[in-house]
């Protein structure tokens, strides 16, 4: 099926009749290209030294570049939550009360998943003709009631949780991927994924459904949106055997050339169908890069501070590009402050529809700054959990916590801040700033550094003026209901939906709840 | 005078008639930008968050980007000496034996200086028909015999040592400033830095210096090089009333965004006058950025170890940019590993002019790189003084000793890496390798924080590999005699040749020369 579409296309890319615009669409299609773990430094436009991003640094300079873009959580699930919801985790339930401020994600023994209360915007799309498709990653909940078919998408194909494995389908089932409502294999058995070489087809094939779904709405007309979320960025990192050993930043440098690559075909895909003028496409990831994993399994977070898991830049400032040729004039750099959750209000804004109006609503409407180039003032909330680490406003960014990770996993090499020690920054104990914030000049200081004294007439106006947003977002803001509470083994994936016909069915365990151990 | 030129070239500018090209010189001019402790990090092109540096950026867009550029010492005097004579500083003298692996350089109370038995590539551009200026910093000595116009220069303005003090001009004299063979005034008197307000005026007369210089070539049709060698990045910075705080990143990006400013204009210089196309331009800087002087009087070196001073990956890899519409393909990136030093013997190659063959040259001619992407292998050896302390051949670097500083020096606040600590790395001891060198493999690992296993078959290539390169390296080497081993309060810049006319003359105390001190 892959090899006859990518015929098929092959084919029509040779037909100079191919172009299929002309739509005079009012509603741009959107593309949001979300990429997993890949950190705002591993772009050659974001200073990667190897510099092994042609397609992504050609889609910079026809575009919009933002370099103050920011993820909502610095984890995978609540981010991704809060992309779709255009709210913080902490409303939208993707946090955990278990203990404090621990991030929590969406493992397959996670009982919870989005709420039907929330509203996702393909929800809204849909409404307005919009044929809504995911590709890859979910990680909003694996449990039927959290599918992705009923919270807006009309196709599906990927994955509920990240391509953790093997398991022995004994102990741990193995994650299944999906066509729409059925599974259509698993990890490591129809899907592998060669861990001593790194292989995988997996973009690849998600590169060949996003070209089959574009050429398809293309000859039909058909306004889509396409939430192209792969992962071949997280760990274990991946690549297909053309790509395998072409880096010169090892197996995950070629995993990036390999999405670099395949965005350029997409977008390829869009100048060729006449499309592009037609298509709102925007480039950013979940987190920060997993430094974790590095340097084989994790990207770069260019001059920022520590990584994913950490309030601190290297956790949640994520690379950004806006690409709508006729409608984003190329070669822009915007220093507007920007949110994944403003993906949210964007694109119904570019849809023409309302913003719910019944919900406290995050994300703010970034079309004015795409198409006007006008900026306007806010806030970044940066939360771990259930607490409010940090708020970003201006160039000034105020800690009210601190926290890499604790002692203990620190001394079993669990490091979140490789080769960088802040003191009473980079702490390992949850250290409260509450009454003095740690206060940083991002401009000046992007590495986090040198905490600003005091005794400062700079620090007294910026804490004044960020702790009355503080004030004013506290006094507001009422928390979702958890989802990441509870775990259980019998929730994980041993019988999803179509594995009768694959003969793939496992048999669940007795259900037994807990309470999930976040620890850090 | 400057006024005059400003209006004058202002003028000239509104003519459409200006256009002066036509020469069809075989010889083009080369015109090198050597910044001053500015990091390879500080450029929006090579991912600095705040991106102010929109004409470097272009100038990039247009030419060439060398993201494996490399300075040939992570200390100014070395580097500019090395730079002008295409030999590492222990060939040519600019280093010192006091003590083991010290970077030294040329304070004025050093007397030493450029070696009259050194060839300096203008020297040799002069005897081809060129006209050389030198503006802003010299930096090899400022004593008669060190002269840069007794070193195949034509023309200077600037000073021979750094901008420091005020001084009292009775223990200390300030610093003098230079029109050719005289002193035209002293920093703080006629040539004001304020320390206060970081207010400056000097890169404004560096660049109309440089305005006028190209413009008077360009009318003559005289071959020239101009080496533009302004300090505004160097503690202490400044940036003219214009400038300052329109930055976001404070002082130091002030003083970047007049940098650009004016980079700008010179390369709208070299179009509007018609001779861009006969005229290579290239652009780098003498080290990395000087960490210990950040966040304010410092810039940024990405994601790269430690800064100035050390020989990790910041305080040696630096910007380099080489420009030169209509040879040089626009939009390009080289992965060639290139030095400072290969000015030297890139420019006498596109001159036309034979390689000195009386000695030995480090820097290799980069023209098949810049003309025809023509890569070629070779090591880059990182020095600190008298000391080989690394090698890098292809992505990996091998250290043999590391030292960051000492232990009191860091206990009294000086630290190279601020934030960055990697055990048995940045070490505060010097540490010798030599026997299993630490390998780091610097395309998945830029930062030079995971050491690769002694026993894995990649290291043991890898160091046998880079072992050949050194031990042919130390085999061959001639050190040169040091120049950096004495110094003399009698020596320093009391009456600088032009003090009488301007009645500046001061007196110096009796000779007392003494081994100079290098902490680090």
């Amino acid at each position: 099926m892959v090899l006859y579409i990518m015929c098929s296309l092959a084919l029509a890319f040779l037909n100079p009749v191919l172009v299929l615009g002309g739509m005079n669409v009012t509603r741009p299609n959107i593309l949001l290209l979300l990429m997993d773990d890949m950190g705002w430094g591993d772009l050659g436009v974001f200073g990667e030294p190897s510099r092994e991003t042609p397609n992504l640094d050609k889609m910079a300079s026809e575009g919009m570049l933002f370099p103050n873009f920011y993820t909502a959580n610095p984890l995978c699930s609540p981010s991704r939550a809060a992309l779709l919801t255009g709210r913080l985790p902490i409303r939208n339930g993707f946090f955990t009360t278990n203990s404090h401020a621990r991030n929590a994600y969406t493992p397959q023994e996670i009982v919870g998943g989005i709420s039907d209360s929330e509203i996702l915007f393909p929800e809204l799309l849909k409404k307005a003709g919009y044929i809504n498709k995911i590709i890859g990653k979910w990680h909003l909940g694996h449990r039927p009631s959290y599918h992705p078919l009923r919270h807006g998408f009309d196709e599906w194909f990927g994955s509920p949780n990240c391509h953790f494995g093997p398991y022995d389908n004994k102990q741990i089932p193995n994650i299944p991927l999906y066509r729409d409502w059925n599974m259509v294999g698993r990890y490591y058995e129809e899907f592998n994924i060669n861990h001593k070489t790194g292989e995988s087809n997996l973009t690849q094939i998600y590169l060949q459904e996003a070209l089959e779904f574009i050429y398809s709405q293309a000859v039909a007309q058909q306004p889509f949106f396409l939430y192209w979320s792969i992962d071949a960025t997280h760990a274990p990192v991946y690549a297909s055997r053309p790509f395998l050993g072409t880096s010169n930043r090892g197996l995950y440098g070629d995993a990036v050339r390999e999405i670099d690559f395949s965005i350029g075909k997409i977008l390829n895909l869009l100048n060729l169908t006449g499309i592009a003028k037609d298509t709102f496409v925007f480039f950013t990831s979940d987190n920060g890069a997993a430094l974790i994993s590095a340097p084989m399994q994790g990207g770069s977070n260019g001059p920022f501070l520590c990584g994913k898991q950490t309030t601190f830049e290297g956790g949640m400032r994520v690379p950004g590009i806006a690409w709508w040729p006729g409608h984003v004039a190329p070669g822009q750099v915007s220093y507007q402050l920007g949110s994944i959750m403003d993906l949210f209000t964007t694109s119904l804004s570019l849809a023409g529809l309302e913003i719910p109006r019944d919900r406290a609503i995050d994300g703010i409407d970034l079309s004015p700054v795409i198409l006007e180039s006008k900026e306007t003032e806010r806030p970044i909330f940066y939360y771990r959990g259930n607490e409010l680490m940090a708020v970003r406003l201006g160039q000034h960014k105020a800690h009210y916590w601190t926290w890499s990770n604790s002692w203990e996993e620190l001394s079993q090499g669990i490091n979140f801040c490789p080769g960088q020690n802040i003191t009473g920054v980079t702490t390992h104990m949850q250290v409260e700033h509450s009454i003095n914030p740690l206060l940083f000049h991002l401009g000046r200081d992007p590495g986090e550094k040198y905490s600003i004294s005091v005794l400062s007439t700079e620090y007294e106006d910026a804490v004044n003026r960020i702790s009355y947003v503080v004030q004013q977002h506290r006094d507001s803001m009422v928390p979702g209901e958890p989802q990441l509470n509870v775990c259980d083994l019998a929730v994980m994936n041993w019988s999803p939906h179509g594995c009768e016909k694959l003969g793939k069915c496992l048999t669940p365990p007795q259900s037994n709840p807990w309470k999930c151990v976040w620890p850090h």
